[in-house]
């Protein structure tokens, strides 16, 4: 297969360019290095089956030849990113999404789009199925995201409804592994770069409040499973075994250094809201669940951060 | 002021028009004609200080000279014209908008983005405040218009918080007038044509659902109202007086022919969404409420349905 990936300098994008490789495909890949890293594409530049584009899939795609596959990774996907760049947010969800639609279209290529368990928004149904509707406050600070993402399904399902296009949309959960930016902002990058650090971890409130997280090898082959099945709804991807954020800290500092220790804060008034997923679609549709037991993603996870140099990963793109 | 319209040939862009030509201003219209009518144009085409330029706003806006306002209400608005042209529809709340509020950013100008109470889905809250965050299936089959307008609000949130444009948004609810299509496919159009023709009116069920309808006078006042107040967020516009469906029926029918008989036919499954709009926001900041009585309105309505023709309005346009 020859495949067209965008967001391929990004934390998935990278996994899954190293998964397609290993598969014998040919991959080309977009970025355009507003949120994705130099090094991710660096990886990959000397294989003989990959090849790069710099360039803002909002604005276009200048790429050469057809696709059996594209998928449309491309976009701010930790807050602080996306609340920096509301606007490319907002424009990469959608004429970044019709772009790659388009050529889905014009090479009748199977088409997915990375979507986010963030169009469920603040939700009041736990855990998320995916026929719930979510609860999004269109004109809220998050809603460049989380609106650019609820769009992006909308007219994906309208190239599939009303131009026949093949389309898959996943709903990804958090999402954790080597390759994550070193500020992404959430919670398993604080505690890693806190532990190389040396500092004590910080927790808030009484690190009782749960969060589930999933590896990312494990998002990755629900990606392969769900490309090889015709179904065009959105399918959660996610692990939805919780853990406390205690849990988290106690063991990134037994990976990196037990003697460090914990300090409480008190709990900050905008604290991230809380999604599980409900993953029966894709057990049922795909046979897949999560496989990589936490404390060995984590361990592989402080290894390669470990590698980029002690909690200060070699930061390079745009706002380095 | 010179003022920007898009959707200038649409049932509220003709009235739009219509009053600031009244109130002295220039206006520059544009309309692609794919649900707004040539003879809405025509109106006014002879107007000294009316200009209209036939283009595609998603594709970019071709006009000439700075602005003062950018009002932007290109959009299919009725379920049978966004459901025949959902892609259209998606990329005019995304690529529309963007090149709309570009153009107000460049000039300085005030920008209008018509949205609609279509936001709020099948609410589960009545009657709906702004602060209601609605209830909408992404990848549904309504999602093409819903999903367009709520990521057009946070578009425009976002070019109002991150690039300081003066934006104003409107949630307009179902309204009604001279100028609306005859195919629009609501039930007021759908009772004046049957009673033009001579036909008996058909009511789903019992008629004894409510639905509350403004006069588009009183939606033209308040965009009016609105735009000379300094406010971001979204305002509701509509009539939250709710009359049935038998109120509708009799009142239109007893307009055109007392003799007409009522029909009743069973509830199809999808009877249209019901909403009513908190209106509470619109009087305390603009002491703006609906004036023009039902009956007046119908009144109005229907005399100038009986202008265009018995019951078939000219239609013109691209789906003529």
């Amino acid at each position: 297969m020859r495949i067209l990936l965008t967001g391929s300098a990004g934390f998935v994008g990278s996994h899954l360019v190293e998964r397609f490789l290993g598969e014998g495909h040919e991959v080309v890949g977009v970025d355009n290095y507003l949120s994705g890293q130099r090094r991710n594409t660096e990886l990959f530049l000397r294989h003989p089956r990959f090849r790069f584009v710099e360039a803002d899939v909002s604005a276009g795609l200048p790429v050469e030849g057809t696709f059996d596959a594209v998928l449309h990774f491309a976009s701010p996907a930790s807050p602080p990113h996306y609340q920096q760049h509301p606007v490319e947010t907002l424009l990469v969800g959608a004429q970044g999404t019709q772009h790659a639609l388009e050529l889905a279209r014009r090479d009748g290529a199977t088409f997915m789009l990375a979507s986010t368990s963030e169009v469920y928004g603040d939700p009041l149904v736990h855990p998320q199925p995916e026929d719930y509707w979510g609860h999004v406050n269109p004109a809220g600070l998050r809603s460049c995201y989380d609106e650019a993402k609820r769009y992006a399904e909308a007219l994906t399902m309208a190239y599939h409804r009303h131009h026949g296009v093949d389309t898959r949309i996943i709903r990804i959960f958090n999402t954790y592994g080597p390759r994550m930016r070193a500020d992404d902002g959430r919670v398993v990058t604080n505690f890693v770069n806190q532990a190389l650090r040396g500092e004590p971890l910080t927790v808030y409130g009484e690190g009782l409040q749960t969060r589930s997280f999933q590896y990312v090898d494990d998002l990755v082959e629900g990606i392969i499973r769900l490309l090889g099945v015709s179904y065009h709804g959105p399918v959660n991807l996610g692990n939805p075994d919780e853990y406390t954020i205690l849990d988290f800290a106690e063991i990134i500092r037994d990976l990196i250094d037990p003697r460090l220790g914990i300090v409480y804060e008190p709990m900050p008034a905008d604290d991230p809201r809380q999604r599980r997923p409900d993953i029966t679609l894709a057990r049922e549709l795909l046979g897949w669940e999560p496989r990589v037991p936490l404390r060995e993603g984590l361990e592989r996870t402080v290894a390669s951060f470990r590698e980029v140099g002690e909690g200060r990963p070699e930061r390079v793109g745009v706002d380095a």
